[in-house]
């Protein structure tokens, strides 16, 4: 993303900007901080879809009316290790870093902490959660539905959410961390290949035809996106709904696609304790053995370096917090016309 | 696989011959009973790969020394809701039922139970387990590690594992079960696929000369299985790996790889118990909700269905249960001649 059309602010200018934005809109100031590190981290780490690049929509919900600044969770029911929270459509960030840090504080005891929170708004990037488990040394394994994006295998219009699945797991001073969602590109992915002007690297859907695609704007009109691996992702999707929506008691993807907008979403959060397991044992020394296995790969070509999960998320931090992080101009001015 | 070259042998049969083959081969009574129970039922449920086609290698690597049918796990560590036990390479399906049950009596107390399994052998299908949990109405979540099968995405050598999930939700007298190995084909599947001389619906993987194939033969040979979605299958693999081993402490997939044999895999097997969640929602009514959607959409032609996840096996077991399990013939006549 270091086209013509970009240009590069430090991730201190992006926080500030966002904390100031979203406290004209109705943050109190410690809120607007941490949902302004959130988005900015994001961007840092490389997930723009999810970070700078949402950043408009995300104020554009507040300004409908769909999600409520001021609005907290609540606890609904917790049963030993489990709790489940309302989220009362606060803001998406905001409930799910809550919601890890009540698992952490579960684990901490137990060994185990889930939450499952209902009537939550989009948590942006999941994989943020991940890290920030991580950092504080707890394995995290977090998932939520969505709206409908894609058609179950053997069908044409989309009944399937997203479902992003985190898995972190703590690694010396980073993390190893998973962020996945069902689809094999995410709507955000999509949408910012589109704005590129970029195909995607290997077929993402299919187009109106019924013929596999790598046009993001063709998957982006059909709606038909594929699944990972064809019916296993089809399957995976599924699951991690029921999963979501009854270990929360909230929305499943089907309720949630009646909506007029991507909202009350159903989230898990869960974290392990790994301190209370390892004795004698070094994970990260097992974790060492693991990725030096994985590094003695043998390329497909010259071009190629296999990277273990969260590898890149690491280089792009180092890279955009020296060079400031790219932002596509049209972006960063919509963002600025909120300060006025 | 109703083909002229098998031959219908009821689960009663089956069940008989396995459990009298067992016990040949020094199992209890009791042991020998509920593991060919395991291999009867996945044959049942058409998971022939893992069920009557796989029976003959478990009994050579019993004649190897690598199973050891008199063994028993044994407790390593309990910690809050976690428990880590050894696994003694004992059977593989009688230690992962094992580990379910202690799962679910954890659960039963404290709303999750996980135990983590080392030096454990080959489960044969896991989404037995899955089922196992769910008919006992608890939610199950459990992988394992496997040897390396699988190049890491952008590498042309195996070193990550199949390393199937299961995840089950009780559901009416059934179950949503969901068994998904991370490479787009399981061995058995691809090995089964070349044993009937047929292509893999979609390209499971590439060619010795780097090309995508359906050709089963020719990705046993090159070993460069694709992943489920290209790298996102890539990096789950990777982290149920890191994850299976640090839970365990256990070995990882690079060590498994080193053995003669695949031996002494790592596996999780979390419970969650939802009857203490539900209060007063009726999760059946929830699902059969939501698989009415899923069951509304459009299919993408006549032929097509849309199923759930775990709705095939019970197609299956109805179907095999009146009709006889179908198995090749020489599969069926290496299983009598353990009995002679």
């Amino acid at each position: 993303m270091n086209e013509i059309n970009t240009i590069h602010i430090s991730p201190e200018e992006m926080r500030a900007n966002f904390t100031d934005i979203l406290i004209s809109f109705n943050f109190s100031a410690e809120d607007a901080k941490i949902c302004a590190e959130i988005f900015t981290q994001n961007s840092v780490d490389g997930v723009y879809s999810h970070g700078v690049n949402r950043f408009p929509r995300f104020i554009d919900y507040i300004k409908k009316g769909l999600i409520f600044p001021k609005n907290k969770p609540s606890l609904k029911n917790k049963i030993g290790v489990i709790e489940q929270w309302e989220g009362a459509l606060a803001p998406g960030p905001l409930n799910a870093v809550f919601a890890t840090d009540k698992a952490l504080e579960i684990a901490k005891e137990s060994g185990i902490g889930c939450v499952a929170l209902s009537n939550t708004n989009h948590w942006m990037r999941g994989g943020y959660y991940g890290w920030h488990a991580a950092k504080k040394e707890h394995i995290f394994i977090g998932w939520t539905n969505t709206t409908s994006i894609m058609p179950a295998w053997g069908a044409a219009d989309p009944k399937l959410g997203n479902n992003p699945l985190v898995m972190a797991i703590p690694y010396h001073n980073e993390a190893i961390v998973l962020d996945m969602s069902m689809s094999q590109f995410s709507y955000g992915a999509m949408e910012l290949a589109e704005l590129k002007n970029e195909k995607l690297k290997v077929n993402g859907g299919y187009d109106d035809n019924g013929n596999l695609t790598n046009d993001p704007g063709a998957i982006l009109k059909s709606m038909r996106t594929l699944p990972v691996g064809f019916w296993k992702g089809s399957s995976l999707s599924f699951v991690l709904d029921v999963l979501a929506t009854i270990l929360s008691d909230g929305l499943a993807v089907h309720q949630v696609a009646k909506k007029e907008e991507e909202i009350s979403c159903s989230q898990v959060f869960i974290a392990i304790n790994p301190k209370k397991l390892n004795g004698s044992v070094n994970h990260n020394k097992v974790i060492d053995q693991i990725i030096e296995d994985l590094k003695r790969s043998i390329p497909i070509n010259n071009a190629s370096y296999v990277r273990y999960p969260g590898e890149r998320a690491v280089e792009n931090r180092i890279s955009n917090t020296a060079k400031g992080i790219p932002v596509l101009i049209p972006v960063w001015k919509e963002i600025k016309s909120f300060l006025t």
